[in-house]
């Protein structure tokens, strides 16, 4: 048609179709499920605020992701949020401003951020949790094997993913580059030669440092820092040139031991090296990657700082999970496994692939529909007239096991055992080719 | 502190504490399962599209109430989804264009709307669904009946609530004012007039109607025909003037019987003088009220001019419910009822009130933790110190049946049938005052 309007999205924004969308759904309830069970209470959080208030919360790469404008009964500017963690942090400041112990809470729901470099926005899916009033090593080992089962229960521990959780310390490199002892200046430019393991740079970038050689040999070592822990840790160890350095690195192992404990088998990775989030985090910084994943399915951190900015200081540690990072690595590896989660059946259901399509008579087919229900089934009525092929294709198109008829004739015959295993389909998804179950299993 | 900042939120944002996100969650999720069951699949759209898309599906008012502000990246004005059904009718008209059978979509999300008269947004959670594909009377009492359907297993039927489902039909009043001839502003006069079902204004408004006796005395009826069905049905059809009129009403009648035969029991009202949302609904229109609930838990109807205006002509009927409102009328509830919805433990936790708190040495209560997590138990560590009363006070609060040790001693001890029933306490709220259980069950 010529006159169809243009139905395009503005960039970065997109519609998730059923399969797509029961697949991420499900994920998202499985995190949070386990986030609960861990003592995790839910919380929800305004899509937008005011600008100032969750810019409070945010690094300055966060808040200079965040899409704002102008809210038009106050004339301030509002952003919608780029990050849950400063609204949680600002729940925690007011509603739960008298709670002396911890507080664990958890939340799911879309992010929006504007694209480094890309000028666009993208919405995001995000799951995660936030622990306030527990400093120290117990509190992120506590938070990260958290994580690490809530991606294995999601199937994303299988073996062929390869999990893998990194491991950084922004503390330990603010201990570094205090005992550097730099000028502002001076220290940016260390820590860029650090991100990238540059060592020309950093030799340069050192030049004006007043540290003792103990000192500047660790920070030459640092991009050596980086693998298994066992063996980076020990060797940190050695080499630590200061108390606060040595503590720094005794908390890694610690988190490490204690995540090595607690957590489902994921690969440990640790890298001293990492600075990414300086101005934001205050102790470990993790990250967890699958095979495939080109986002982090997992990022978190200690911020113990941040409960500070909104008037009631405490330790505060907490992580987001990529929803779509994590359905993106399930569906690449859903043909080369059997993974439940990306069964189309189990994904469009939430339950079994148990759909029944009743043709016939609209009346008799919503009768019949409902008395499947009554016994627990997913039924629908087909309400329209249709030949029997074509209400086949149909069924076959949106995933009914079964397509039976409710008008005339017996409407029960075609649910006999007998007939179930020559209608019995797999639940398909309407986007993709539809091809009939005998095929799939023959070929 | 005289240095925190103000952390208000914008005029109509609001945050959930436990309690009230997970109650939400709850019923949000109760709902999108009634709606799988029933063969409806759930999609994912995005949080705000350009407003002259979105503004296609809405009416007038919905796109009046719309907040917009400037995309950055194309400069174009985008809109805040004030209401999911454009978007979902998009999806229809662009990833569903070919298919020729019934669609049945179902969404769960946040909607932004401009209150109107106030100088304020509000935010509110919203779960829905859209047939399209399937015209008439059988098509709007499968929706209907799901509507109240997923009430009802959100345990918003219970007796005295007297959930009522009120239907008006436009498509009715599209008759009737064709048949009075009227030029436009003559029209909005008479539709005015009987809105307010003010009989002096309709005869003022009347009196340029071309129509015959028959035609103006049922029009002068109209506020009248309101109430029981059976009543109001009967009466209108005797009265009414012309084969159209006739028909719709039949259509009205066979809406009421589908529903009658298929939904659970609740009050069907009828008002035949409806006509808000005329601009926008072509035939039935519904809402929901329970008893105590100021705004309607389920707003729907029928737009069949809809998928056209996204370039797919196609009949279209849904509805969304207002978790929020649903929430308040089961809140208010509470204290007279038993449901199991608004317990706070299995609000909290989704599953059985059953959380257990670990306190001691936080390596070993973090590990009983996961040994009871393990056994399929809601298990936290408290990982930090705290004297004994403290911990059982903060178990409380936060809602665990138990508190127990896992430093030194016996830690299964507490654990033992003996102590159980000492223990246990109801899940409460952190954000209310807290009373031993033992003091509810006594008073």
């Amino acid at each position: 048609m010529s006159d169809t309007p243009s139905l395009r999205l503005p960039a970065g924004m997109r519609d998730f179709a059923p399969r797509a969308a029961a697949a991420r759904r499900r994920i998202a309830e499985t995190l949070l499920g386990v986030f609960e069970s861990w003592g995790y209470a839910r919380v929800i959080t305004p899509a937008f605020e005011y600008e100032d208030v969750l810019g409070l919360g945010l690094g300055p790469e966060a808040r200079a992701e965040a899409l704002r404008f102008v809210e038009p009964s106050s004339g301030r500017v509002v952003a919608l949020r780029p990050d849950f963690t400063p609204q949680v942090a600002r729940l925690v400041a007011t509603r739960f401003r008298d709670e002396a112990g911890p507080l664990r809470l958890c939340y799911e729901g879309t992010v929006l951020r504007l694209e480094r470099g890309a000028r666009s926005q993208r919405e995001l899916i995000q799951a995660g949790v936030e622990l306030a009033g527990v400093g120290g090593p117990h509190g992120d080992a506590d938070v990260i094997a958290l994580g690490a089962a809530a991606l294995a229960a999601a199937g994303l521990a299988a073996a062929e993913l390869e999990l893998t959780v990194d491991l950084g310390h922004l503390g330990l490199m603010r201990e570094i580059l205090a005992a550097l002892e730099l000028a502002p200046a001076g220290e940016r430019a260390v820590r860029a030669a650090i991100a990238k393991r540059d060592p020309a740079a950093l030799d340069a970038a050192l030049d004006d440092a007043r540290a003792g050689k103990a000192v500047l040999g660790f920070v030459r070592a640092l991009p050596e820092l980086a693998g298994d822990p066992e063996i980076v840790l020990a060797s940190a160890a050695r080499q630590a040139p200061s108390a606060a350095i040595r503590r720094a690195i005794g908390d890694l192992q610690a988190i490490v031991d204690a995540v090595a404990e607690r957590a489902p088998p994921v690969r440990l990775h640790v890298d001293l090296a990492e600075v990414r989030g300086f101005d934001y985090y205050t102790g470990v910084r993790f990250q967890a990657f699958a095979l495939g994943s080109a986002d982090p399915l997992l990022q978190g951190g200690r911020y113990d700082d941040l409960l500070g900015r909104y008037g009631r200081p405490s330790p505060a540690v907490g992580f987001a999970i990529d929803v779509e990072a994590a359905a993106a690595v399930l569906e690449a590896s859903a043909p080369t496994s059997a993974r439940p989660l990306t069964s189309d059946g189990a994904a469009m259901t939430g339950a079994s692939a148990a759909g029944v399509l009743v043709v016939g008579d609209p009346a008799a087919a919503a009768a019949r529909a409902a008395e499947l229900r009554a016994r627990g089934q997913l039924a629908a009525p087909l309400l329209v007239a249709m030949a029997r092929a074509e209400a086949e294709a149909y069924g076959t198109r949106w995933g009914y096991r079964e397509v039976i008829d409710a008008g005339g004739g017996a409407p029960g015959a075609a649910m006999a055992a007998g007939a179930a295993t020559q209608k019995t389909k797999k639940r398909r998804p309407p986007e993709r080719p539809v091809r009939r179950a005998s095929q799939t299993r023959k070929g």
